[in-house]
């Protein structure tokens, strides 16, 4: 299923049009100077990671883009009840699910916090469809944990708690860039990551929950097109979600 | 106020009594094959963050430890008033303020998401008295946000919410290390990191919080000794808390 890693940089090519080797033997003199394939997609180098300033101008931009939030449902309780082995396990599994879902959709792994990922589709690799690619890998993520059930039944055995991922998206202009400029941070934040956040908070185990803005890009290609109203914290008014 | 910076990498002196240096002419070869001053400490390297197992032998160790969260209050709301470039300004310096006083008693800015900052104190600088070192940079870190308090309220200014941090802090056995095989993410996990991110998520504008265990450790430190019981989301009993 894992698709061919990519042999030049992906976003270094659409960004600048320059070919930066991230494999093989061409790759070895750049790895010297500290380009290699990013830790937050391996297709992708840790120029487009580190040097955002220069390639974009700007310490910030304002794109349109999709994010997603997948995070392990009951780990608090479990973290209570599982060793810390157990637990580092269990996040290793999930983690290496997670990302090569979110690659195998050209999204930008950019976060994991505990029991939670963030990903960002549509930067550095542009794609037209992000909502679309993002729904995938969220689909591709539910798909890789179910098959690894049975190993983290095992890990959780006395815990009586099925492990379940809960994941939510939404889609629309963010601000993308470095934050803090004693500790730069490559991140995006603003309301659609804050939504994304909390439409993840709200997901069942299983779940994919998608706001309309995601709807709408997506359409067809949802499991169903019914809205159901969730009280979200830090929002005055309930959040339509749909189904992924 | 800012301490001097390290000439030499804590962490790898400590670990392997290896002097890297991080500033000045000597530091230059070592730039060029990459290890430069860490992101999450300038006074630790980048060895230290990314030849994690190489240096300790194992993926992940048990380490005594103490855990800081620290976010900003009214987030949330704020987001879906303020402009993205208005976040942006006002989360450069809440970072850089939490890393000013993270740096300054020695600990490891591990993670910022979103409005969160995660610090993880006595790794891979040790220090005896780490509960003691994150109260003091916790401290600092709502002294350091109040002297900006003008700057904050210019970037608020329409949204009538005023900016500010709530702190929580937790001590005792945690996880740390390298957590995926794919996309590797060092960081610290357990229910040490868990508790300490619920007892910040309680924490009222301006204060501090910290677990009986930090109370056991700093004494006579904290403002009082009269523990709060608090309900946490995924937690059986309510946590006593103490304000630091």
């Amino acid at each position: 299923m894992a698709r061919q890693q990519s042999l030049i940089c992906k976003g270094c090519w659409q960004q600048m049009h320059v070919p930066i080797p991230l494999r093989g033997a061409l790759s070895v003199p750049f790895r010297v100077v500290g380009l290699r394939p990013s830790r937050m997609n391996p297709n992708t180098c840790t120029f487009c990671e580190l040097m955002f300033k220069r390639v974009m101008k700007a310490t910030k931009i304002t794109i349109d883009a999709t994010i997603l939030f997948a995070d392990v449902r009951a780990y608090t309780s479990l973290s209570q009840s599982l060793s810390a082995t157990a637990m580092g396990d269990l996040l290793d599994i999930f983690y290496d699910e997670c990302a090569g879902a979110i690659w195998e959709y050209d999204g930008l792994l950019n976060k994991t916090i505990g029991d939670a990922v963030m990903a960002v589709f549509n930067f550095p690799i542009r794609q037209e469809n992000h909502a679309r690619q993002a729904l995938l890998a969220a689909r591709d993520i539910q798909r890789r944990c179910a098959a690894r059930k049975a190993e983290f039944a095992e890990l959780t055995g006395d815990a009586g708690v099925e492990v379940g991922v809960g994941i939510g998206i939404h889609c629309g202009e963010l601000s993308f860039g470095e934050f803090g400029r004693t500790h730069r941070d490559l991140t995006a934040i603003g309301t659609v990551v804050n939504t994304a956040s909390r439409a993840q908070s709200v997901a069942a185990s299983g779940e994919i929950l998608v706001t309309a803005a995601v709807c709408q890009r997506v359409g067809d290609d949802l499991r169903d097109r019914i809205a159901k109203p969730y009280e979200l914290k830090g929002f005055d008014r309930p959040l339509e979600l749909y189904l992924g």
